[in-house]
C-alpha cells in the first residue's frame, strides 16, 4: 500500500475529532430557559421519531436489496460478492452522517437562539460551528468509508498484475455508491416531503387564514414545521451532499486507474488516489478556513456574509496552491492539465453558485421583479417567477459546458482522441469543486439551525432583539444554501458525465468478464482490453441517428419531468392533509387562537412523517427500474440515451425549480423588508402564494433531481449484464 | 413529370374551392343586431391592425433575411438561388393561411352569436364551418405551394440522372420550410403573447377585483381580449399547423428521394412523391368528414362531441382504408410496411390526443383533483397543476417512443442498417399523423369562433340561453383544441427526427459539391455518395461519449426553457401594463362601471400590440442564431447534440405546459360549474390564479416549442455548411 494512502485517513480521522470538538464545544453552552429546552426537546423527538421510521423504511428496502444482490452475485468472483456488504456499509454510513448532523443540529437550536439573547457573534458561532460539525462528518465519513474499501480490497483482492488490481478494485468501489445514492435519494425526497407538507400546511392557514406570524406557539403546524427544517434541510441535505462527494470520489478514482492503466503501476497508483487525497486536502483546509470565521458585534447582514465568504475563499485560494503543490510533488504526467481540472472546477462552482445568488437575492434585480410583479397579483407573480427560474438556467449551463470543455481539455491536452483521459479531467473538476465542501456545507447547514433557533425564541416568546438577530443569521443562511445547491447540482452534472464514462468501463469488464476477448468494432478487430471509448461506442452504434438512442433520450428527460410531478404532487397532498389537519384543531379545540389551551402538535408530525413514507416509494422505485428496463429492451445505446436524456434536461430543470423557488422565497421577504406595502399587503398575501408554490420546487424536486442522475447512471453500472447482451460480439 | 404529381394540385384545388364555398355560405348568414355588428367590427378592426403591424416587422425581417440569403448565394447553383425566393413565398403563403382564417373568424363570430339565437345546431354548423375554411386552407396551400416548387425545380433543374434530380429537388425544397419555420414562430409567439397578455390582463382586474364577468363590456380590455382569440388562437395556430403540415411533407419527400436513391428511377419518383400524396388523400378526406359533421338540436355536449368526432373518426378510417389502396397501386417496395408507418401515425396521434383529452378534461380526476386541491388554497391548486402536467408526459413519451420505432421499424423491415428507410418511415407517421388536419384543425378553430361569438353575445347583452350555447361550444373547443395541441407536439416530434436526418443528408450534398468524394470513417474509405448515415456519424465522431456532444445536449435542453423562460416573462410583464391600463380607466374615467361612459378599448389593443411585437423578437432571434453558433463552435457533433437536446426536452416540455395549462382552465370551468362552491367561491378564486398561470402555458411557450424545434432544425440545415469544416477530411 502506497504511503500516500494514509493521508486520506488520516484527513478523515482529523475532520472527525475536529467535528467531535465542535459538538463538545456546541453541547457546554447553556441552552436556556426551561420553556426553550422544552421545545427544543420536542422538536427533537419529532425529528427522531421521524428518522427512526425514515431508517426502519429504508433499512427494509436495503436489506431486501442487499439478499438480492447476494442471490445475484453469489459464485462470481470476491470483488462482486462484496457488493451487498459495500452497499450496506455505503448506505451506513451516508444515514450516520444525516444523523450525526440532525442531532447537532436539534441540540444546536434553543442554545444559537440563547447566544442570540447574548451577541450576535456568539450566535452565529454557536450556529455556524455546529453547521461545521455537519460539513465535518460528512467529508470525514466519505473519506472513512473511501479509506475502509481500498485497504480491504486492495489487500485481499488477488490480481495479475498491480495496474489489473488497481482497476478492479476501483470498479468495484464504483458499485457501492448506489447504497450512497439511493439512501440519499430517500433521505431528500422523504425528508423533502415532510418538510414542505408541513412548512406548507403551515403557511397556508397561520399566514394567509388567521394572520398569526411564523413560528407562532398557537400554530399545531409549528413544531412539525421546525422538525422538517431538520429533517429535510439538515439530514436530507447532509445525505445528498454525503453522496455528492463520495460519489464524485469513486467516479473519479475508478476514471484515474482506467485512464493511466498503461502507464507505470507508480503513477497509475498516484492517479487513483489523487481524487481522494484532493478531497483530504480540501477537508483539512476547510478546517482551517472554519476557525477562521468570526464577526464583530455590531456586524450586519453584509458583515455576517462578508465573514463567512472570508472563510470560504480562504479555503478556496488555499485549495488552489496546495493542490498545485501536491500535484508537483506526485509527478503525474500532465500534473499542469490535471491541475487545470481542479481549478475550473473551483471557478465553475463559484460562476454557478454565484448566478444562483443573482438569481435569487433581493439584492438583485430578478428577484425585485417579481416582487414587483406579485404587486400586481398573485398569478403575474408566480409567472414571473417561473420565468426567471426559466431564464436563469443560461448562466450555470454555459458554466458547465464551457468548464466541461476545459477540463477536458486541459486533462486530454487538447487531445481529441485521448478521451479517457478528457473524462478523467472531468471527473477531477467535479471533486475540484467539491474540495470546499467542509465548509461550504458548514455554511449551508447552520442555515435550518438559525431558522429553528428563531422558531425557538419565537414560540418561548424571547425578545424582538433575539428573533431580530437570528432573522439576520438565518436570512443569510437562505443565500448560502441556493449556492450549496448549486454546488450540488454542477458538481451533479459532472459526476454524471464521469459516470456514463464508467459505464462503458464496466461494459468493457463485462465482456473481459464473459470471454470475449475480441471486438468488431465497424471494420477492424480490437482487443477488449484495448478498445477505447470510441470502439465501444462504435461497437453498440451508440450514435443520434440510432432510433435507441433517441427513444432513450425521450425517456431520459421525460423521467426528470415525472420524478418532479411525482414528488411535487406528494407534497401538495401531504400538505392539504396538514391544512385540514390545522383547520380541524382550530375549529375543535376551543381556546387555540387565544393561546388558552395548547394545540396538538405531534398530530401533524405524524401526518407528515406517514405521507412521507409513503410516497417517497414510487419515485425511488421508479428510479431504479427505468434503467434496468431500459438496458434490456435497447440495450447500451438505449441505456446512454437515457443517462444523457436524463442528466441535460434534470440539469436544466434542477437549476430552474431551485432558483425559481429561492427567487419567489426572497420576493416574499423583500415584500416583508416593507417593499411593495411590506407585510399583509396584497403583494405580500401574493408573494407568499409564490413562495408556497416555490417550496416543493427548492426544497423537494430540485434537488432530488441532482440524486435521482446519478442513482440511474450508478444502476446502469450494476446492471450492465443485462444490458450488453443485445449485440453480436466476438 | 409523373402523372401522379397532378393529384397534389387538384387536391389543393379542390380544398380551397371548398373553402371558399364555405366562407360564401358563412358570409350569406345573417350578422345579428346593430350593435353586434358594431363589436365585431371593432374586433375585427383590432385584430388586422394587429395583423398589419406583425406582417409589417415580420416582413422587414423577411427581406433583410432574404437579402442576406441572396447573397450567401450570389454564386451558387440555381436550385441554391432559388432559396430567397422560395424563402419569401413560404413564409407569404404561411402569413396568407393565416390571415384567410382570421378574416374568416372575425367574421363568422357575430352570425355564430346570432345564430345560436336562432339554434344550437345553426350555431354549431356556423361556426365549425367557418374553422373548416381555415383547416382547408391551411391544407390547401401547403400543397399548392409544394406543388408550385415542385414543378418549377423539377423543369428548371439540371442533373446527371433522375435520380440525382429528385435528390436536388428535394433537398432544396426542404430549406424552404425555414421560411414557414421562421412565420410560424414569430405568430406563434407574437400572436400567443398578444391574446395572453390581454386575456390575463382582463381577468386580473375584471373577475378578481371588480367581480365582473368575462368579456363584460365594461371592462376595457375586453375587446383585446377577443382580438386576442383572434390573432393568437386562430392567426397563430393557422400558422403554426400550416408549418406542422408543410413541415412534415416537405422532410419526408426529402428522405424518400434519399432512401430510394439507389432504387429504380419510377420507384424512386413514387417515394418521394408519397408524403404529399397522403396529404392529398388526407385533405379529400377531410372534406367529405366536414360535410359528415351535423347536430340535433336538443343535442348537448356530449352530443356535439360525438358529432365531432364521428367527422373525425370516419376521416380517419378512410385514410386507413385508402392510404392502403394507394400505396398498394404505387408498388413501392415494402409498401406494406410503409402504410404500417402511415397507421402508427395516425394511431399515435390519437393516443397523445387521448392523453392530453384525459389529463384536461373536467371529466376525469386528474383536473377534478386540481380544483379539490384549489379549494384548499390557491398555492396548492397551483402546485397539483404543475405536478400533474409533469407526470402527463408519460404517456405522450411512451406513444412516441413505441410509435417512433414501430414506423422505423416496419420501414426497414426490423433490418437496423437500414437506417435510412426507417427515418423515411418515422417522417410517414409524421404526415400520416397529419393526414386528418383538414378536420382536426377545423375542430380547432372553431373553438375561438364560438368564443368570440360569447363574448359578442355577453357584450351585446343578448339572452343568457344563447351565451348557454355559445359557452356549450366554447368548452367542447377546449377539449378539441387540447388534442390538436397533442397533434402539433406529436408530429413536431416525428418530424424534427426526421429533420436531424435531412441535416446529415445536408452534410453529403455539401462535401461533394465542395470535392470531398472520399470519406474516412474509421480505418476505411467509404464514396461520399454511398455513406451511409453510420459512416457520417462515425466521420463526425457523433457519439454519446463525445463531449461536443453532451454540451449540445445541455445547450439543447437550456434552449426549450430559455424560450419558454422569455416568452412567459413577456406575457407577464404585457399582461401587467394591461392591467394597469385598465386600473386606470377604471380610476380615471368616471361612470365605467355603472354603465355611463364607454371604456377606451382601443388602448389596451395598442399596447398588448405594441408589447408582442417588442418581445418576440429575442425568443426568435436566438432560435435563429444559436443552431448557427454552434454549428460554427462544435461543429456537427455539437448541432446533433443541439438538435437532440432541444427536441427531447422541448417535446416533454411542451407537453407539460399544453396539459397543465388545460387542466387549470377546466378545473376552473369545473368549478364554475358548481363543483367545490361554484362561481365566486375562494376555490373559484383560487382555480382562476391557476387558470391565469396556465394562459401562457398552453397558449404561448408551449405550443411555441413544437416550432422551436422544427425551425432551430431547419436552420442548422441551411447553415451545414458552417458546421461541416470542421473536421479532416479526404
Amino acid at each position: 500500500m502506497d504511503l500516500l494512502f494514509w493521508f486520506i485517513p488520516l484527513a478523515s480521522f482529523i475532520a472527525l475529532v475536529t467535528a467531535r470538538g465542535f459538538f463538545r464545544q456546541m453541547m457546554n453552552y447553556p441552552m436556556g430557559s426551561e420553556k426553550m429546552q422544552a421545545i427544543a426537546s420536542s422538536i427533537r423527538q419529532g425529528a427522531m421519531a421521524y428518522l427512526r421510521q425514515q431508517y426502519k423504511v429504508v433499512g427494509f428496502i436495503f436489506l431486501l436489496l442487499a439478499i438480492l444482490l447476494s442471490y445475484l452475485c453469489y459464485g462470481l468472483n470476491l470483488q462482486n460478492r462484496c457488493l451487498p456488504f459495500a452497499f450496506l456499509s455505503a448506505g451506513f454510513f451516508s444515514s450516520l452522517a444525516g444523523f450525526l448532523g440532525m442531532r447537532t443540529a436539534t441540540q444546536a437550536s434553543a442554545r444559537t437562539a440563547f447566544a442570540a439573547s447574548q451577541s450576535l457573534n456568539d450566535a452565529l458561532r454557536i450556529a455556524f460551528r455546529s453547521g461545521a460539525v455537519m460539513g465535518l462528518v460528512v467529508v470525514g465519513l466519505g473519506l472513512l468509508d473511501y479509506s475502509l474499501w481500498f485497504f480491504l480490497l486492495h489487500c485481499f483482492l488477488d490480481a495479475n498484475s498491480q495496474q489489473q488490481k488497481l482497476l478492479a478494485v476501483t470498479s468495484t468501489m464504483l458499485t457501492f455508491g448506489i447504497g450512497t445514492s439511493l439512501q440519499a435519494l430517500f433521505a431528500r425526497v422523504g425528508g423533502g416531503i415532510f418538510t414542505k407538507a408541513a412548512d406548507v400546511g403551515a403557511d397556508l392557514v397561520g399566514k394567509m387564514e388567521v394572520n398569526i406570524p411564523e413560528d407562532d406557539p398557537r400554530n399545531p403546524a409549528a413544531i412539525a414545521d421546525n422538525v422538517g427544517d431538520n429533517v429535510g434541510d439538515v439530514a436530507g441535505m447532509g445525505a445528498d451532499l454525503y453522496e455528492s462527494f463520495y460519489g464524485s470520489i469513486l467516479a473519479a478514482t475508478a476514471l484515474g486507474a482506467a485512464a493511466f492503466y498503461s502507464y507505470d503501476a507508480a503513477i497509475q497508483v498516484k492517479a487513483t488516489l489523487l481524487p481522494a487525497l484532493i478531497g483530504a486536502l480540501g477537508s483539512l483546509l476547510s478546517i482551517g478556513g472554519i476557525f477562521s470565521v468570526r464577526t464583530r458585534e455590531n456586524a450586519d447582514m453584509c458583515g455576517l456574509l462578508r465573514s463567512l465568504n472570508r472563510g470560504i475563499r480562504l479555503t478556496a485560494i488555499l485549495i488552489f496552491a496546495l493542490s498545485f503543490v501536491l500535484l508537483y510533488f506526485l509527478q503525474i504526467p500532465n500534473y499542469l492539465g490535471l491541475w487545470g481540472a481542479i481549478v475550473v472546477g473551483l471557478i465553475t462552482g463559484e460562476v454557478i453558485g454565484k448566478s444562483s445568488e443573482y438569481y435569487t437575492s433581493q439584492a438583485y434585480r430578478p428577484t425585485r421583479c417579481i416582487a414587483q410583479q406579485a404587486s400586481t397579483s398573485a398569478a403575474t407573480g408566480v409567472i414571473s417567477g417561473i420565468g426567471i427560474g426559466m431564464i436563469s438556467t443560461v448562466i450555470p449551463v454555459t458554466a458547465i459546458v464551457i468548464g466541461t470543455a476545459l477540463a477536458f481539455g486541459f486533462a486530454s491536452q487538447f487531445n481529441p482522441k485521448e478521451i479517457a483521459l478528457g473524462l478523467f479531467g472531468i471527473s477531477i473538476a467535479a471533486v475540484g469543486m467539491l474540495s470546499t465542501l467542509g465548509i461550504t456545507l458548514a455554511t449551508d447547514a447552520y442555515g435550518p439551525i438559525a431558522d429553528n433557533a428563531g422558531g425557538n425564541a419565537e414560540m418561548s416568546q424571547l425578545s424582538p432583539e433575539v428573533r431580530r438577530r437570528t432573522d439576520a443569521l438565518d436570512a443569510l443562511g437562505n443565500t448560502t444554501a441556493a449556492t450549496g445547491k448549486g454546488f450540488a447540482i454542477g458538481s451533479a452534472a459532472l459526476t454524471a458525465l464521469a459516470l456514463m464514462a464508467s459505464y462503458v468501463e464496466g461494459i468493457r469488464v463485462h465482456l473481459i468478464q464473459s470471454g470475449h476477448h475480441l471486438l468488431s468494432c465497424g471494420h477492424h478487430l480490437v482487443p477488449t482490453a484495448q478498445a477505447t471509448l470510441s470502439d465501444f461506442m462504435q461497437l453498440y452504434d451508440v450514435q443520434l441517428m440510432n432510433p435507441h438512442v433517441l427513444l432513450g433520450l425521450f425517456v431520459g428527460s421525460m423521467m426528470a419531468f415525472l420524478f418532479c410531478g411525482l414528488t411535487i404532487n406528494a407534497v401538495g397532498r401531504a400538505a392539504a392533509s396538514i391544512v385540514n389537519e390545522v383547520r380541524r384543531q382550530f375549529r375543535e379545540i376551543a381556546g387555540i387562537l387565544e393561546g388558552k389551551s395548547p394545540p396538538d402538535y405531534a398530530s401533524c408530525v405524524t401526518i407528515s412523517t406517514r405521507a412521507a413514507q409513503k410516497e417517497m416509494i414510487i419515485p425511488s422505485l421508479s428510479a431504479v427500474l427505468v434503467p434496468i428496463i431500459m438496458g434490456y429492451v435497447f440495450g447500451v445505446p438505449g441505456v446512454l440515451g437515457l443517462l444523457s436524456g436524463a442528466l441535460s434536461t434534470g440539469f436544466v430543470l434542477a437549476i430552474f425549480m431551485a432558483n425559481s423557488g429561492g427567487a419567489w422565497d426572497n420576493a416574499k421577504k423583500y415584500i416583508e423588508e416593507g417593499a411593495y406595502g411590506g407585510k399583509g399587503s396584497p403583494a405580500h398575501k401574493s408573494a407568499i402564494i409564490g413562495d408556497t408554490i416555490g417550496d416543493p420546487f427548492k426544497d423537494t424536486s430540485g434537488p432530488s433531481l441532482n440524486i435521482l442522475i446519478k442513482l440511474m447512471s450508478m444502476i446502469a453500472i450494476v446492471s450492465v449484464g443485462l444490458s450488453i447482451g443485445r449485440v453480436c460480439l466476438k
